[in-house]
């Protein structure tokens, strides 16, 4: 089957690439940039030297040039992805969007933490937020899938057993978050230059970064209640990984053993859904899976959560895959089969 | 005057002879490690070399090898550290204790969280916890100074404002922290291991952090009421640094702005407190400040405190010379007139 | 097939471990590690947990534990190598030996250089070098091969071009080498400390690094001439990646172009080998790739080789397992289509 | 006495500013950035705040501005340094330049490197290379010094002794560097990018650098014979700190022990030059010193020079402190009694 990447010239278009030459059931067609329009893939990205000489596309006649693709990875910024969506719909192509612009069900919260007019708000009921261990049915049916967010995934699927079970007070909800530096993309900034980021850690966007109403969203759903948190992400020194730390308070009487339990039931069916003793980037990196440790701390009764994943696969062009193979009818492990490297 | 450092081996050590070489009122006498007996401290420490070129003596002997050193530095591990106190302090020696032996008033409590017998209870009534920011007219007069922890200097003096004017709901405290790999010392360990934490983050000891119970009494002394928190201990892929991000929340009216403003009047004679907007360990690396940043989340009315210092600083090395300065009668910069480096 | 590993505690047995559990023609059979025997491997490696729950299987009872494994790949340190090698062999066993013992043609060096007596004479001449771009004929008929060092495969496959052409002054050999920390091992030591380590760069085993005689033994058989070179191993902060820059004076015509041809032409039908303009590690980590870039300095008349790989990929597991996929007849490639990831 | 800082927002421009605010003889009068100006300089670089508060001033009216400052430290780009000079000279001041404007004896020799018209020749003649170990005498009655560059500080210092005595074949000098990321500045650039670097090594400019000219006309005056040679810089994943690997064939019967005496006598009057046995960055990461180790490889006769920096300290600031130490008749360590810190 073919596919198309739009936007193929930052980190989760590298990502899309890494992992879909092992797919055994894709053929990568054509990978779009237009600001590096004619230039070799494999120029920006070297490692993929002698593995894939195509060259990148540019975005005049996309009609033409992805008539062939079954299914488009949309790979731009949140604004652009917008302006894409309705052109490739329109053409028949299965879209997984890995930006933010159809994350949020209610445009007018999307335009006031965005920022942005929304232009493609009658595509937003359709859109399906694409986290599998959630929405596996739906994104079977869908046409358009919004890819989640990094941050969310983990703190979504760190407490989608609590909520799901009303075992904690949702008005006690704190993750506090941490990511590295890839996350920030490929453009340069203060925040991504080494010197300034190398042996250095701050927190950044307290109480005001885009990534909480996407969460509140989908944990209210799970709740069935409207849900407010706190949400501080922070930067790590390293380049890739990312991990929660989420508080809540119990309101119940399990033991952390009936906890863990309930957990590893609720993600019994789950392949990339790993419960354990002791969560740690590493194990996770370059893989597609979410670990997830629970503590109960009996001196205050509340409940932490650890969830951590690789930021660009899990947290985005990893999941954007198993969504497209659930999208497409595949096993949804394939060209997944990526064990996170020690050391 | 003439010092002395009692465990000159570590990474205390070695910040507190860093930092003495250039206190113009502070001679090093004797820096004793029994197991580096005979060598040069240059040897060890080649950052040293052509500076410093005494050797390391042994423990035989202290009465007569530490006669001329007034103040003593105890950079031994905890339960070491109880067992020299007694004795220079018989020796009519002043003594500035970096390990946790000194600091839990209670001895029931430090055995039940470190697992050791107390065999220096008679002590623990006139020990000082040698916060200055806090405790300055007590440090004055002490002749025993439990030097406070790296974790516990960045919690206490974070919410210290806010407890002193009730201004939070005390059952509500959060400490999500992070410090880098200096902080679990010398020894080779997993946890120390390059490959094994390089580009890896990690929380560890959750719910069951030893400094737990040391930030739990001060600030319970600052609320007047006994306080429980929640301590979530993290480990960064960098050397030196740590951070705290410290959440309650609000049970009064005040704006962001007026907590700010409070901070600030709180601190405004503490040459080592800076109020900012951002925080970044970066900013304080080699230096003796704590950088403080408050922010309000209105959508949840919690405070969110970020703080940062050096570990080895103002966490350790650099506070106990605060410490001496104090109990000396020195100006309490003196010597500490380290500016944190960038890049 | 099925093949086992013994030594598999250490990070080129969790490498062999993570490439092989994707080959499509192998089963892991057995791990085998004394002090880790009973262990789940998914307990040392947490990456494994889901995906390979094996345990470990301790020294006792090889000869029924191994009956099932045609190949045993070897990754125990040298001198435990040559104890396991005869028997291994005896049992009809195919060995590749991760490990210096079978390296050195002349046991006389080996001694010198390794400070052991060799207890496996024997076998050193049936040893076949395990460089699969110079010695495959050799390798598909070999019972027991050698798998190359780390820096020796880069300084060999860098100057072999020159050599076989004869080009260069064999007398003005220098390769000046940088390894990640990974190739210290998972031992603790010093040089492995995070905190001695991270930003720190520096030079080790000046003139007397043990893979010497390794690199001048085969360079020499290239040239047909005896050649004794300067290598200079440094230690990067980094945990993966190797980057040889190898120095040597042209005796020859030929322009940067023509000699760029000339390593082309040389590798122009090897899979893993890529000569490129520019070299960095972080094109090759993760994966089984050389890059090898040529400069001729015009002003001085030196070759300047630069050539970087993953060091514990192709500088140890991947290219014992490509050994092995010659020596079993299968496509070289297989399980080895591995991307080195960016960012 | 009154200095000023033109071009205060870089790297070197900060170093500056935190070694002279803790030098006993010096006041800081103004720091000129045009992009920056009205800016508090703490402001940009947030470890100042509390400690330095005055503010960036632009580059009008500098005539007035600076009328105070009896020394200008010029930490602009090259290029841009070479139109201050003449004003500032003009002025009466005493100028230390961090550029390499002054540092080619022959303009044309430098327009050929760095691709400019040098439009203050005039000045070429007067320049002081700022080297003190060779220059002392000449900088002292400098107008003008050219402080050299950081890679140039290493390879010269490591080579003096063997070229002074001539001891070494002078065709045969390779010197393979090594630098932090701090050495390509505050710009941010896919090579200061964090996630293209760090975990990352690579060589740059091979046999092109700019520093190339500048070593060997230094290098050339020690031995009275022009001289050239191969110099290869490298990126190591860290922030400060720069080695060097320098090779030379020995001519003489000298052995080790007689080469090391030798250098331990040339630089016996040297505070900041430190003979040892193993050079590593962390040894002197925030000081002004440089650490040299010498080898004689028995084996091939060369000599391998390991020499450390920290390439902003005595690689820039540092040393055109100790040059203006020198120039104003201070100790010449006066307020760089700074010690490298470990860990």
């Amino acid at each position: 089957m073919k596919v198309s990447i739009v936007g193929g010239s930052g980190y989760t278009g590298i990502e899309l690439i890494r992992i879909l030459l092992n797919h055994p059931k894709v053929e990568i067609d054509k990978i779009v940039s237009e600001s590096n329009k004619g230039k070799k893939v494999s120029e920006l990205f070297q490692n993929l030297k002698n593995i894939f000489e195509k060259e990148f596309i540019g975005v005049s006649n996309l009609e033409v040039e992805l008539k062939d693709s079954e299914y488009i990875f949309l790979a731009v910024p949140h604004k652009a992805a917008m302006e894409y969506v309705p052109m490739l719909l329109k053409m028949g192509k299965k879209v997984i969007d890995l930006s933010a612009d159809f994350r949020i069900d209610d445009f007018e919260v999307y335009e006031q933490w965005y920022k942005e007019n929304h232009v493609a708000k009658e595509y937003l009921e359709e859109a399906v937020y694409g986290l599998p261990e959630l929405n596996r049915e739906k994104i079977k049916k869908a046409r358009l899938v919004a890819n989640p967010g990094c941050y969310p995934t983990t703190v979504i699927l760190g407490l989608a057993p609590l909520l799901s079970e009303k075992l904690i007070d949702i008005n006690t909800i704190i993750s506090d978050s941490k990511s590295g530096v890839s996350g920030a993309g490929k453009k340069c900034t203060a925040t991504t230059h080494f010197s300034e980021t190398n042996e250095n850690f701050k927190a950044y966007g307290i109480a005001s970064h885009r990534h909480t109403p996407e969460i509140e969203q989908e944990l209210s759903k799970l709740a069935k209640k409207d849900i407010i948190i706190s949400f501080t992400p922070h930067l790590i020194p390293m380049t890739r990984g990312m991990l929660s730390t989420i508080y809540s308070n119990l309101i119940s009487e399990q033991t952390e053993e009936e906890i863990v339990e309930l957990y590893k039931t609720f993600y019994k069916n789950e392949k990339f859904v790993r419960i354990v003793e002791v969560v740690q980037t590493k194990n996770v990196r370059g893989s597609n899976f979410i670990d997830i440790a629970v503590k109960l701390d009996k001196r205050t009764n509340r409940i932490i959560v650890t969830s951590a994943i690789d930021n660009i696969t899990k947290g985005a062009s990893g999941q954007a895959i198993q969504n497209f193979n659930i999208m497409a009818g595949f096993n949804e492990m394939e060209g997944l089969n990526l064990i996170g490297y020690l050391p």
